[in-house]
């Protein structure tokens, strides 16, 4: 299943994706798609409907944030061997965590805006794991068994707040719009082995990032585990797994995105974002 | 006014605090004390209401976490001279930011759980600032107008997870029930100075913490208006502000809680939490 939420900033209705992928909307049976929907039990409804039997939605609308009720993302850091390295980093002995403020939460087509004094705004294609189920200390071997699907995810970084302003990465990770996350859900059904998906970036249509996520350090199974003995997962939340090679911040010399730049992203089988760049408002 | 909520957990109903400092019952008018009531119009709304025109609860009832509705934890840390100095660590040039997980909230005499393997956890007595209207890169002027009120909270940290695991703090700050918030949130008008304010923290009786708001590096001011220039703070939202010297990691050799162990803190003016300690099921 592919689940979406379309319509108007603020105004969304749920909806899911037909066989020929035209958006079918569910808005006459659910307010959303919550963490009460992302449940065994709330997918398992979800999946019982015949898709046809829905209204058909025409003319292309927006597409939103496919779920609500993120109650945190949790991202891992350096958890691709070439990323690492070209950060200059060593390659971390177990995951990196931080966090991105929900406020950070933004549309796959949405604008990204730089702060007003951010001069090293970076992109980073990610696979996004979205929690179906709690996790609080689960084993890797169940931790798959805990996701409701995966997402495009774009962890937006600003490099300077990040890592020259001191303490945690949190700062450079958490600034509104730096968390674009869709087109849409992708139950995990879907993905066979989510460690097989190529990702991609491309900055004003040159691709900058091309890899895999069989390229990762930690696999997501280990990931889910590993921040689930840290801090329990509620359905909804989300785990932003890590970027590979490609950043503005590994070129020579290091690139930023700039007021105008489009950048288009995208993980296989879980959909292609685009936004446009443009300087916040002071 | 001083606001609280109460009740079995999960189950809590809002109140406030007569003049007499009894509860009265709120859940007549109020659902809950959360992001809308945190408003400026909001408070206005609370406060007219005659405390006596409420009825009385009886039976001291158990206190839970005072407001609904905290989107995000913003931390600060090293806030205080002489606790950067303990912990060999730098005094700050700007405010150190890490997050909170909102899964850490705890009531303020709800037991704390140690991770079934941390041998580290500690205490740190502060004083935290919840938002009452949205602030986006406001001043440091205007930063105090954005708050609704203050809390007592706890930020307990587990050192090994924080400092020795690779990565940012985060790891080690949002563990379940490492932020107990309360016991009531103090609206601003009641607060001449947050920055004169005493605050102390005593394990099994013992004061570990004993210090003043006035020893902050960085004003309650300065940290709204500096945490807003990364991210949108919203309603309900807690800045927890750093802590004094007297943490169990500053000790000689370090002594870090137990199973068993009370701890009991206190801003002036804010209350008084007090929590057992125990371990929690693997």
């Amino acid at each position: 299943m592919k689940l979406v939420r379309y319509g108007p900033q603020g105004r969304e209705k749920p909806g899911l994706l037909d066989a020929a992928g035209h958006i079918r909307d569910l808005s006459a049976l659910y307010d959303t798609i919550g963490g009460q929907e992302l449940s065994t039990a709330g997918l398992q409804r979800l999946a019982a409907i015949d898709p046809a039997s829905l209204p058909l939605v025409k003319d292309n609308p927006r597409l939103g944030v496919p779920i609500t009720g993120i109650s945190k993302i949790v991202g891992i850091g350096l958890n691709y061997r070439d990323h690492a390295s070209e950060t200059g980093a060593e390659i971390p002995s177990e995951p990196v965590i931080f966090m991105k403020s929900t406020t950070s939460i933004n549309g796959p087509f949405d604008d990204i805006l730089l702060p007003p004094d951010s001069q090293h705004t970076d992109w980073e294609v990610e696979i996004g794991l979205v929690i179906g189920t709690e996790a609080r200390r689960v084993s890797e071997a169940t931790a798959l068994s805990h996701l409701a699907g995966y997402v495009t995810f774009h962890d937006v970084s600003e490099r300077h707040y990040q890592k020259e302003r001191g303490g945690t990465w949190d700062k450079g990770k958490g600034c509104d719009t730096f968390a674009p996350i869709g087109p849409y859900l992708v139950t995990t059904d879907e993905i066979s082995d989510p460690q097989n998906l190529s990702l991609w970036c491309e900055v004003n249509g040159v691709r900058r990032q091309n890899s895999s996520t069989a390229q990762m350090i930690f696999s997501c199974a280990y990931v889910v585990s590993y921040v689930s003995q840290f801090m329990t997962l509620l359905p909804g939340d989300i785990i932003c797994t890590g970027t590979p090679a490609g950043v503005g911040l590994g070129m020579n010399p290091p690139q930023y995105l700039q007021p105008g730049d489009t950048v288009r992203l995208c993980v296989e089988g879980l959909g292609e974002q685009c936004q446009k760049v443009r300087r916040a408002v002071a």
